[in-house]
């Protein structure tokens, strides 16, 4: 027997994608060390699907069709280059090997260099949608080596989520253009995660909401432009109740928030390319801050202040209105920051991506999938150098529509003490980014009043310093 | 003739603080390959001095006195790797070679094993003042190897900045602490001007100042507690006229902002620490956003909206004292978090820092010397273990007094469309600081619930995992 796909590491994502692959008429080897994860594997491949778990790489190498395909799903760093290190020597010219993982761009590089030494194709595929998405319709954003990609294409495409008949994955660009959509595609999960946060604080600990109140609301506006996976799964989380207190099971869950680095990644990413991502940043810093516990206990006893929370509040229309318009705006102005940096990174890096295609294999499948990507598709297919999608027409014209309704949600945030960093960083965002004159040219004249590193002037053109004391 | 100390590079900091160093009567040779800049040292040195400028690499090194002092200030980067690459070959075992430019704290610690290898002694000396400072007195930031700290001591505190009669300089801890704090010194800087640069905007687009009135209000502050190096020159920026328009001069300077990386470094070295530094990210955005000019132009037409900044106000005292305390409370949130950040590395890279030595030795001399450090030094010589500055209780209450003012300013910005996210961060780090439970819970349910990324619980310990759905 020979099988047509094999997959390294069967943890949850691997297994489902692997099993989803056998679904879909391919026969799938899965290798994975922990024979409990092997076995797991073949117990839970559909009835009637060709499937094999081993714990063995020879047998897993010696059991794929020529030339192989094998994807690895192992974390990020040095477990990628440990599966690397012992599966090319088994491997022969010709085979192909993905990397299905969240690596860091600069590490997909490299690797495509090193095996290519070896006359092996490897590429990166970011993969999306957790392990239900993996099961069951993902979104993938392979990039690299094209030839490869087109050789595995009926594979993927068969997997892969569809919206409207269309699958959520397409070749992407050159070299890793597929990690790095994947990691742009974290930064803007956590900045929107950072917005749900925002929201579901402010309606609690703002204005008394209780957590019934609170599903209810998330549920409504799964109907609403901003329907969307985080703010679906957000209305579910709210409604679970805890087996063990009989609570709600959010309340009774830890606020330190963990993250594995693609969005810490994204961030600092975007400060190399020079490109502003505010609301990724503050994503990052609030999970950052939810670690400092003990401190935050002391500081709420010694920064009281006259700001403790109202408890008093029933629903209040007026207020939910305004705040699913702040939500969308700030949504939409995280999701326009991320793909200016694809933008910028797409020509610092040649990675030729186009922007349409991005959203469209963003639109199902993955966990940023959301009703206005469609919108946004649309915006770069009409115009595919649009620089900032602040710039769309249409879409500029909702966000300024919505923007005296997030002005107000702020301003609320502000008097109630709740700290709101993500819709901050939108606003602030939208404001600067419609200054034709920003007060920057005061930090250049204090650059060069103290440092002599001169300055342009607005009127000629040339280089200027001045003695200014 | 043997001089006493050296220095390789003699652009406009280092040929300053040569001069500086040989108006305290220490022999000074400087090398620069460039024979305009060697003939500039010698000619503005003062009578009397002893002084050499040479273009000879061969000859600075022989005229050095035995065990030589040699200081490089160059460009980070390259140019320090270039010039150790000339110099080292021609130094003996025991001379020291001091880093005193803003290297990238890494190279730092790679050139010290380098050097220790050819028995030279190495330490990264970060020097703040700008060229003035240079000249009459910088704050200078050691690290590393502390016997060779000890044999220059004398030179380095004779031509540091004084406050109270004490030098602001000191060693400050193991490898590249000196480089290190410098850097956050920097990200400090970054994080103040953008605040400066908000409180310009402020009055002038959303509140019509006119230049003349600028000028007076920061004059004036400069009176008050948030007397600083930074607003000082701010006043006399804004009070400088043009020579070519009569206009004043900071209204004729490009709004395109440079950086030359060290607020970015410490942004991004504080997300690898896991410490929240949103002031500073949000002043190095706004940097990166200077920089979309046209874009800005384009969107200040599509995006204008109805929030034109009016261009009709008098004076207005009561927010004028309202922004004093914005600002005041805003750059005192800055510094608590560089220096969260400092205590954090210290640990992280066994730097053993004292942090009221930090603050002690940034009264004076340094861009980011303020009337508020002498408070912050005293914080932290009471509680030298206090985790943030928010946590001192003189410091915390003040804020909580100041807080209101604030919340008012951001409002009244916010009704403006003038972008505040410096300010707007120190408000939601403040707010997100004294929050007992932040909303991050629901990230943890979120991440669980598409990932299977697990969650812990407040009321037992353990690692949990829930089907949501």
């Amino acid at each position: 027997m020979e099988y047509d796909f094999g997959i390294v590491g069967l943890g949850v994502m691997g297994r489902n994608l692997l099993l989803n692959i056998a679904d879909h008429g391919f026969s799938a080897v899965g290798l994975d060390l922990d024979p409990a994860k092997a076995a797991a594997f073949e117990a839970e491949a559909t009835l009637g699907t060709t499937v094999k778990g081993t714990t063995s790489i020879e047998e897993f190498v010696a059991s794929l069709q020529k030339p192989r395909a094998v994807m690895l799903l192992v974390p990020a760093g040095k477990a990628v280059d440990a599966a690397l290190a012992s599966l090319t020597p088994l491997l022969e010219p010709g085979d192909i090997v993905i990397d299905g993982g969240n690596s860091y761009f600069p590490d997909t590089d490299r690797r495509v260099l090193a095996l290519r030494e070896m006359n092996l194709h490897f590429f990166g595929m970011g993969i999306s949608g957790g392990e239900k998405g993996a099961r069951f319709g993902p979104s993938m954003m392979p990039g690299g080596d094209r030839q490869a990609y087109e050789r595995l294409r009926p594979v993927f495409e068969a997997v892969a989520a569809k919206v409207d008949g269309e699958p959520c994955v397409t070749y992407l660009g050159n070299g890793s253009a597929g990690n790095y959509v994947k990691m742009v595609h974290n930064g803007i999960e956590y900045g929107i995660m950072q917005l749900l946060a925002e929201t579901y604080d402010l309606l609690k600990r703002g204005l008394g909401y209780s957590d019934e109140a609170l599903q209810q609301l998330f549920q409504s506006w799964n109907t609403t432009e901003v329907q969307s996976f985080l703010v679906e799964i957000t209305g579910q989380i709210l409604a679970k109740k805890d087996d063990l207190t009989g609570q709600r099971l959010v309340s009774m869950i830890s606020d330190w928030a963990r993250q594995k680095g693609t969005g810490k990644w994204t961030s600092q990413n975007a400060m190399d390319l020079q490109v502003p991502l505010p609301c990724v940043d503050m994503a990052v810093t609030m999970r950052d801050m939810s670690a400092y516990k003990q401190e935050r206990i002391l500081a709420a006893q010694q920064l009281a202040g006259v700001f403790a929370p109202t408890n008093a509040a029933e629903n209040d229309p007026l207020f939910e209105k305004q705040l699913l318009n702040a939500f969308y705006f700030a949504m939409l102005v995280t999701y326009a920051q991320g793909l200016v940096q694809l933008r910028v990174a797409s020509h610092t890096y040649q990675y030729d991506l186009q922007l349409a295609e991005v959203a469209k294999i963003w639109r199902g499948g993955c966990i940023i999938r959301a009703a206005c990507l469609e919108d946004i598709r649309q915006a770069f297919a009409t115009s595919p150098d649009l620089p900032n999608l602040l710039l769309d027409a249409a879409i500029g014209q909702d966000l300024v529509r919505r923007q005296q309704d997030l002005r107000a949600v702020v301003k609320t945030a502000i008097d109630k003490g709740i700290p709101v960093p993500g819709m901050m960083a939108s606003l602030a965002y939208f404001d600067a980014y419609r200054s034709e004159t920003l007060p920057t040219n005061l930090i250049q004249a204090q650059r060069d009043y103290f440092g002599a590193h001169t300055y342009e002037r607005i009127d000629q053109p040339g280089v200027f310093h001045t003695q200014w004391n």
